[in-house]
């Protein structure tokens, strides 16, 4: 039944590519026995696919979709015959590749490949976090195993080497990778880019290695998937030797892999699978066989369901919290007026996180947490002996602590956050763009934000970095001024269940009076004056440096707002009515922003209003730097009267 | 005396960071003895530090600047006593971390940790191809090593991981990889972030592998080198146990990192390392030594300018070729007229690209060249087999690819040249980065450049890309609307010594009428009325359906120059008055581009006159999904419309 069943499986999935006329049918039919297996042995109930003690299934290879959704069809999750046959059409659910929140069942939007396997991996830390956290002795609420499908290209990918070391690092014993290893990539033959021994790279690193010789042996991947879950202190994987289009007639090619067979190959695959049920019908043995399986998944759901129940009862606060989708926390209560000193925002930032140290929020630094000051006091670095460490060593894999914490927010019961100097963000923003993508809910937190990072020199210093922030859809940055700005942007992240990026500077900062309540708007007037000709637009350390600006002009006669802006994505969701009042266009508008970002163009009077960096920083102490590029105080004053003469 | 020598360097390197009071004594003091031997057994000239047969050094750990730049010192490179008293300072060549064309003996920029290997794995590619090219029986005239240092962190970097396993691939036996092992990251003791087994990683991936117990002892590391030359087919790495911050208060702590000596901790390390020669000063028995080291490699160079002389006779037409920075290509001569039927731009680039086929210039994609169609004709892929393979199978490493491209450029005698989708552009961003900051000549080819790329979905379709790059200092982004922009962009890359991104559609787009000469200046009326009240300015495949639109809105009585703007940052460096020309703003100015770049407020009439896009893709057919988010000529027909009704 299990070849019947897959061959359901390799049949639809052709389907579906012949009718979009697009799609990957090589990995359909070459890995539809590993991905058959899986959601044979795993644990779910597709009638609650968001159940938080489901397996965990993620497709690291994503181009496998329309496999992956004939299987969810399979196994009764809802996904309908129609959503199969719109397979990859606009507004369909079952679109190009898996996304969470557009289909049920799919645990991760993947796609770009290598992503997969790292978010795999934060799913499996979360796991382990909330199980110590929350399991009680005869509750293991909390106690699920995260599968993940790869393929060859995903292995080459950065960013899964990178998540591949952590999870070794950590002993995941609770992920099971499953690899499909057909040995041929889209240029041809796997060998030409990779000869490395896998099954080496990953004994090096800490990791259980299972091999399975015929990938078409349904009993031996069970067998294996079975061996892997008996791990003590080590995540498997399981290298599964597959051939690329499985029973076509192109079996074996690398043109296999996104073409859609005609309709006639489709007959010579029947004809060789020996499997001639209608199009996208189910035979009634299979839909017994497959009925018998969820049952014995329904029982085991059922009894979790009481033991949930049952904890409920006993435990009901630690219930509530594993459930809840925003932390409480009053953050105005910690709103402090102007010191009229200096102040270092990462200490706030520091300071700010641990205000959260009991919320469930986990994350790390990519070997800067002395630096970006982005950490937990009192607790561990989360390991193999402190599962209930809060701080996670990523090491200097940037990449990989973007997807994995992508992973743990993913999971549910938990979020996630991260960090790393801004100018590296460029490192992660692959990572970055799945959160947006997902509206998964991950504070990404970067500090030494402009040139003013200094010594470091122009590697260290980001230019670029908001720009692709704020031109990514779907996530919002915050770049306070000021401590109760800073505020403001937590609580924005812990009230909306929303990715965002918090941007700080490495360098400390006069103390201004921002606002909380007004930060809420995105944009405020931080100064405010009745007769004001001009208003300057600006962000974070910025707006410190407009503030003083202000006061020079003013001594010469020179009335003038400063607007603070921390986050614009923000700003434009207000009404137009205030939007009008904050950016009062009857004045002048002057941008200041220490970075590349053309945004600024929007709300400016006119092009020559708009000061932004046009190059790469230079080393040097701090000051110097933002003086050489006419970022001080000074040279912004001066700037700024030059405008108002020619204009 | 090699020991006086690294006293020297040691005392040297903490002197100059505490007067910069800022840098990196952990690595200095640790790695000392590697680099030093490096620079005793490479081969160079100090004073033709652009020789092209001199052996590559890079510092993928470029943090270790100081005590690079006090070595560059002692070897007699131009790097004067004033330029280590000023490290860090601004103007100073001395900058916090090493950059090309700041210092000379910089082979590569470093700073970003990773990065420095795969250029160096760039610079040994490059090395062979070239040998392959033009050394002649008796004239080995491109015969060197590639030398890299790196650190455990860079060894955690994907980008790292992906070039070590292309190397291996490759079979690239003339890169010596030297690895200063000191087991201590910034946030604490390497093992709570690695526990691999760095040996075997390496094993694994086809790499021979050395390793030195005593980082200390130069004999022992020499010995490594030489055994590492003597490579038949693989890459070396040199496993070297070292302590971070040798000989001060702090060795083997994480806090020695990047925290300067006092005063009082550099007596110590005197006394220590009993080492008490004037700050700055070098001992003349060490002057001595050292000079009698460079002499060797003095008279090595001599007999290498020699054979070169006599190359150049005997083969003047390669030796020119080898020394030429850029190639002479007339590309208008395959200017074309509109065929008013479909383009494919991916076959045009295929096409364009070819026209270089007999150019040193070589590249490869990240395992999508038939799709992206960047790839040579009638050659093989650049293997251990086949030294003369112009094409290179990357595999799926986007990341590596960008900084292998990166150091194939840097090499001289060679171009390079990269290709994947747009929306994986971010994979690559921070090799993009240093290709800017390193004003290093590597085309970057991106197709699928936007919503339009359909069925696989948002993960697969642009959006903010477009927006990174043009934030990004350093860089041009040509986004041609046709074949004869295409051949401008060509021209532009083949003419100047400066990166840049080619960015292209996945659909066939309407081939209209574009002028080669007029792409020149980045920006031109592409169609021009002598009563236009309407300039719609585009770029790419949305200035094919602007020049619809304005058709269609000529129908209705509306008349409208299109304005095609391939490449905005060439545009941006003409004149004053051509800018003012094309874009005259006594008209309606309306920008359209389906990105979510903000760059295009620049130009706008006002805020209203901006058409981009402010969301993720989704899945769907091209036209379907550019329907859908307002982007097919009949929507962006209508918004025209409207814009004008409410202006």
């Amino acid at each position: 039944m299990d070849d019947i069943a897959t061959s359901y499986l390799r049949v639809t999935s052709v389907l579906e590519i012949e009718r979009a006329k697009s799609g990957h049918p090589g990995v359909a039919l070459g890995g539809a026995k590993i991905i058959y297996s899986i959601y044979k042995n795993a644990f779910f109930n597709p009638k609650d696919d968001k159940y938080i003690n489901r397996d965990r299934i993620v497709f690291s290879a994503g181009h496998a979709s329309a496999l992956i959704y004939a299987c969810l069809h399979l196994f009764n999750f809802d996904v309908s015959l129609d959503d199969l046959k719109s397979f990859r059409q606009l507004g369909s659910k079952t679109s190009g590749h898996p996304e969470v929140g557009v289909l049920p069942g799919i645990d991760a939007s993947t796609g770009p490949l290598g992503q997969g396997i790292a978010m795999a991996v934060g799913l499996a830390i979360a796991e382990m976090f909330l199980a110590n956290k929350y399991n009680k002795k005869g509750f293991d609420i909390v106690n699920h195993y995260t599968y993940c499908f790869c393929g060859d290209g995903c292995l080459m990918e950065g960013v899964a080497e990178e998540a591949i070391e952590i999870a070794g690092n950590l002993g995941l014993n609770k992920l099971i990778l499953l690899y499909d290893k057909n040995d041929i990539t889209i240029e041809g033959d796997t060998s030409i880019s990779n000869k490395s021994n896998v099954k080496e790279k990953f004994l090096s690193r800490n990791w259980n290695v299972i091999e399975v010789k015929d990938g078409n042996c349904s009993k031996e991947i069970c067998d294996a998937i079975n061996l892997a879950k008996k791990s003590v202190d080590k995540p498997t994987v399981i290298i599964t030797k597959t051939k690329i289009g499985f029973g076509s007639d192109l079996e074996g090619t690398n043109t296999v892999h996104g073409k859609p067979l005609t309709r006639e190959q489709i007959d010579n695959l029947r004809a060789k699978l020996n499997y001639f049920v209608p199009d996208f019908q189910i035979d009634s043995k299979l839909r017994d066989y497959v009925d018998d399986i969820l049952s014995l998944k329904m029982e085991e759901y059922e009894r979790q369901k009481k033991l949930l129940s049952a904890y409920k009862k006993e435990f009901p606060s630690e219930y509530k919290e594993l459930f809840k989708t925003s932390f409480d926390f009053d953050f105005s209560k910690y709103v402090k007026d102007s010191s009229d000193s200096k102040i270092d925002m990462r200490a706030a930032v520091h300071e700010t996180l641990n205000l959260l140290q009991s919320k469930s929020l986990i994350g790390g630094c990519a070997d800067v947490a002395p630096s970006t000051k982005v950490y937990f006091d009192n607790t561990k670095y989360f390991s193999r002996e402190n599962r209930d460490g809060k701080n996670i060593a990523y090491g200097v894999r940037e990449h990989a602590m973007g997807a994995i914490s992508n992973g743990i927010s993913l999971h549910g019961g938990l979020r996630s956050f991260c960090s790393t100097f801004f100018s590296f963000a460029n490192y992660l923003t692959p990572a970055i763009r799945l959160s947006a993508l997902m509206k998964n809910p991950v504070l990404y937190i970067f500090t030494h934000d402009s040139i003013a990072t200094g010594e470091d020199g122009p590697t260290h210093q980001s230019v670029e970095q908001i720009a692709t922030l704020r031109a990514m859809p779907g996530i919002s940055v915050f770049r306070p001024c000021g401590k109760n700005e800073l505020l403001a942007g937590f609580n924005m992240f812990c009230n909306n269940n929303l990715p965002m990026c918090i941007v700080l500077p490495r360098q400390e900062i006069l103390d201004i009076n921002n606002s909380f309540e007004k930060a809420l708007h995105g944009g405020y007037k931080i100064v405010s004056k009745e007769n004001s000709v001009v208003s300057l637009v600006s962000t974070g350390s910025d707006v410190v440096s407009c503030y003083q600006v202000a006061q020079n002009l003013e001594k010469q006669g020179v009335i003038v707002d400063v607007i603070s802006m921390p986050c614009v994505e923000l700003f434009e969701i207000q009404d137009k009515e205030y939007k009008q009042k904050v950016i009062d266009k009857t004045k002048k508008i002057i941008c200041v922003e220490c970075s590349g970002d053309n945004i600024w163009y929007k709300y400016a009077s006119n092009e020559d209003c708009v000061i932004k960096l046009n190059s790469f920083g230079l080393s040097g102490k701090g000051e110097e730097v933002l003086d050489y590029f006419g970022f001080s105080v000074d040279k912004l004053t001066k700037q700024i009267l030059e405008i108002l003469k020619n204009s």
